[in-house]
């Protein structure tokens, strides 16, 4: 039997849920913009001090987004065994992972992303770039990735290079372009580069 | 002698020279939220109907911004005979002249770099990329640059990095890094590569 305050953590768990409910609902329906807390309030069927009691601002909602997108990525990497897989594959994985979710839920994708660059900070907000760097670290360390490159310079790269190509497919409708494939195409060049490598050695082999 | 239209169009670009200057001055000064179109009129001293005929929003002075930094580069660029170089060259010195641009100018910089994110379009908006994506197709044409990239998602990574980049070095104070040095190394990563080469060759000989 649940004690006092477990009962109301559960509690306080339930109300946070269904007010992220809402808010994500509303800014699809809406627009992140023309969505107030009062609505949110509304929508949730609770007092608007409970709404700040739980989110200090819109942007916590968006917050939220990004951390549930997260779990929901990890949950569907670790039921794919993505942890036997070296770096690089991790890296393309993750990115796939994620790409599935943004196009399996396109519309909310569309209204939380731009509101997220334009009102959050997913360019500085580090979750992403910090889990992207701590891979290209690991695969330093056992020797599959350049030991010179800056790690941080390589997690912070991928992940705005996915920020960007979300908000591009995003922007238009219908989408422009394949979006899997397109971050599987950017992983692959961040991985094996631009320069042309037989011409580049042949080039060396002339000097 | 110069004509009457002649005239009206110098005088036309004048005024405009003036609120631009008085636009940049005011957000640095004061902040991209906190400067309206008036403050804007008083301080480049004409009504407040003629900066709405110069510039049609805010975010108009944003785009007008961008595009003298790209004009300040491309300049600074055929100075240096950059017309010269190969495409992997011209695009490490594209990036290192906006860099230097960048870190002459950091409090300009930190004022319209976060409004252009939040307010206009940067990572939508295609000029830098679409400039890069041209050099990466020269590269492919010329052979430097490998055929089988899509050279737009090469553009893009290379534009969406040097944004990520620049926002990070102008959210903090002192400039946590070298933002000369980092956008080397983000374009060295994007022209040679993660993956440890000879590890790979290592690895496809004993295949």
């Amino acid at each position: 039997m649940a004690s006092a305050p477990m009962r109301r953590d559960r509690k306080r768990q339930d109300v946070s849920d269904r007010l992220y409910q809402a808010a994500r609902a509303l800014f699809v329906a809406r627009g992140f913009e023309a969505t107030t807390m009062d609505d949110i309030a509304a929508e949730a069927d609770v007092a608007r001090a409970t709404v700040f009691n739980h989110y200090k601002s819109k942007a916590a909602f968006l917050e939220e987004w990004g951390r549930q997108r997260r779990i929901k990525v990890a949950a569907a990497l670790s039921a794919g065994q993505a942890d036997d897989l070296g770096p690089s594959d991790q890296i393309r994985h993750y990115l796939r992972e994620l790409a599935r979710l943004n196009v399996e839920s396109r519309p909310e994708t569309a209204a939380l992303m731009d509101a997220a660059m334009r009102h959050g900070d997913p360019l500085r907000g580090p979750a992403l770039e910090t889990d992207l760097t701590k891979t290209v670290e690991h695969g330093q360390q056992i020797g599959e990735l350049e030991r010179h490159v800056d790690a941080a310079v390589a997690g912070r790269l991928l992940a705005a290079g996915y920020f960007a190509t979300v908000l591009r497919w995003v922007h238009d409708d219908p989408a422009p372009f394949d979006l899997v494939e397109q971050l599987d195409d950017m992983v692959s060049l961040v991985l094996h580069g631009l320069v042309n490598a037989p011409a580049a050695v042949a080039r060396s082999r002339e000097g």
